[in-house]
């Protein structure tokens, strides 16, 4: 998805899936922020570690002596890419490591403080491998054989830099169950559900049917849903959950019918300076995005308005256990959080 | 929406709107079925008047003087409309009382018959626009100044012989009322909600913005809507009632935020032969509609496996009211149908 290769970057163009597989460099960092913008490349862990690498392209060639010119460029950046999208804590996150080991490191010479940016993006990126890994191990255990599990969005290799979150847990289950099944949400306006998760459980021969968002809930009446497991785009520290639009019905949907509704994100997606979910900036996008199906079909008058919110907010009342790399964390979850966070230690 | 000129039946031809307003002429029984099928024609109480119009056409020029040959065309032909979509109720009740019409009247000449199933198709067409505004009266005592209404699907002139059930009452409502404000479900896959009842909200200058269908829980958490209202396919004597899919998961939201939710659908919607909802016959279509928006974009890979039911089944206890041309009926559901069936006469 992300390729890191002498130096340069190189990331798979998402908008073109699942038709065409190609992909870009990214070389400035207003490349980085268009890629990101226009999702190409997305996913909160996933643009956390991109947006670390467009740090280090973007400087690569700075060729000024001046470190004051240098740090001011290197600020620059970082605060522009974090402007742009605001709702995944993991793009400010990544950032501030960069910009932590930049000063940390102010004292050495412009060649090594770029190493170091970059080391730290390679870093980011392992770890989140790492991470992926460990989350993928902890979520396993939910599930079991003939299990039937709705998941929205797309939360796999497409969405991090390993096997996924929430749709990395559903994969590996797939592969040691018997006769799992999954529902993909094909995930409104710009369905991610049905053209990146589709795409990745056809590759892995997982055995998936596409839905259209608004049949969830007659499927889970029908008791077609055992459980729904969901990625994440921010966690506040009682655990508030902002996720892609359409993760809140779910969640009530759920919730009505006694399905157990998990998250799965990493570490860096908690936000432990923001306590009640309606505190998260909701992206809204262009309206275009609902008016006109993948920028293809018109679907509706021109002079309709449309309203296009890109995330909504889960309350921590309506979720069963958020799954993370270090374990589940069950409610009561302020208290249990905090827990997790005083034990960290990486 | 649906004219008859000269003894010939024409149609607006939905599944070109909004980009295109067609009208193409029903001749055959075939061309009527087709016509139902494919959704050029559509709306519960549309498809009604539309099949009883396609049975006298589709017989106009039966030119055998055996009147059993007669009669053998005649139920073959509604047995065949009836066959063409199982959910909706006023389809088969339609066509009942076009046979009724011409069994109870088979010592006429043909000729005269076949005036007689004329007679009837305009009937159930002129009745149907009382039917309509007298829905409209009673649904509008439920709306106020500076309502926010959410609906679904198209449930206005484009569904109805008249001015139509619920979006019939929220247009009214939006000229009598102050700041009335309408959101529409886009309505995946068919898009009913974007392509049609933004159409008509649009021409009748209704202040109205439409969402994906995934966006309607989020709007109700932000206190956003006020009430849901949404048609019918068919209800059952409990009161259960079957709308096109997505209806459930938006009566299962209303509840869990205590907003209002009401269903508009004339008496030819009632099932009294049905008790429970599941016992509702739920129309299946091509999972084509999931993963080609329009017919015109693929949104998934061509390898993933869809599933289209067309309609969700709410239970009565979700239901606020059901508002009919009669007045609004309320809990307990089961018990004041009765009352409002046994002092019918129309």
């Amino acid at each position: 998805v992300i390729k890191f290769k002498n130096y340069r970057l190189f990331y798979l163009d998402q908008t073109l899936l699942p038709q065409k597989e190609v992909y870009r460099e990214c070389i400035t960092v207003r490349d980085g922020f268009k890629a990101i913008k226009s999702l190409q490349v997305r996913g909160a862990p996933l643009i956390g570690i991109f947006s670390a690498y467009c740090i280090y392209v973007s400087l690569k060639k700075f060729s000024s002596k001046s470190k004051l010119l240098f740090f001011n460029r290197l600020n620059k950046n970082i605060e522009y890419l974090k402007s742009c999208r605001p709702t995944a804590v993991n793009l400010s996150w990544a950032l501030e490591r960069i910009k932590t080991v930049a000063s940390r490191n102010k004292e050495k010479s412009i060649e090594e403080i770029k190493q170091l940016i970059l080391k730290e993006a390679q870093a980011i990126h392992r770890q989140d491998i790492e991470i992926c890994r460990k989350m993928v191990d902890n979520g396993i255990k939910l599930i079991k054989d003939n299990d039937k599990i709705l998941t929205h969005c797309n939360s796999g290799q497409l969405a991090t830099g390993g096997e996924g979150t929430a749709l990395g847990i559903i994969c590996r289950a797939a592969k040691i169950y018997k006769n799992i099944k999954v529902y993909i949400d094909e995930t409104r306006p710009l369905l991610q559900g049905a053209r990146l998760t589709a795409w990745e459980l056809i590759k892995k021969k997982v055995n998936a049917v596409l839905i259209c968002d608004n049949m969830a809930g007659y499927l889970m009446q029908k008791g077609e849903v055992d459980k729904v497991i969901v990625g994440a785009d921010r966690i506040t520290r009682r655990g508030d959950v902002a996720n892609k639009i359409g993760t809140y019905s779910l969640a009530v949907l759920s919730h009505y019918h006694k399905i157990p509704f998990y998250v799965a994100a990493p570490f860096s997606s908690f936000d432990l300076s923001i306590e009640k979910g309606e505190d998260i900036p909701i992206e809204e996008r262009e309206g275009e995005e609902v008016k006109k199906v993948l920028g293809k079909v018109e679907i509706a008058p021109k002079e309709i308005r449309p309203y296009n919110p890109a995330f909504d907010v889960t309350p921590h009342n309506l979720i069963s256990g958020i799954i993370t790399e270090k374990g589940t964390i069950y409610p009561p979850f302020e208290e249990n959080i905090k827990k997790y966070f005083s034990c960290r230690g990486e």
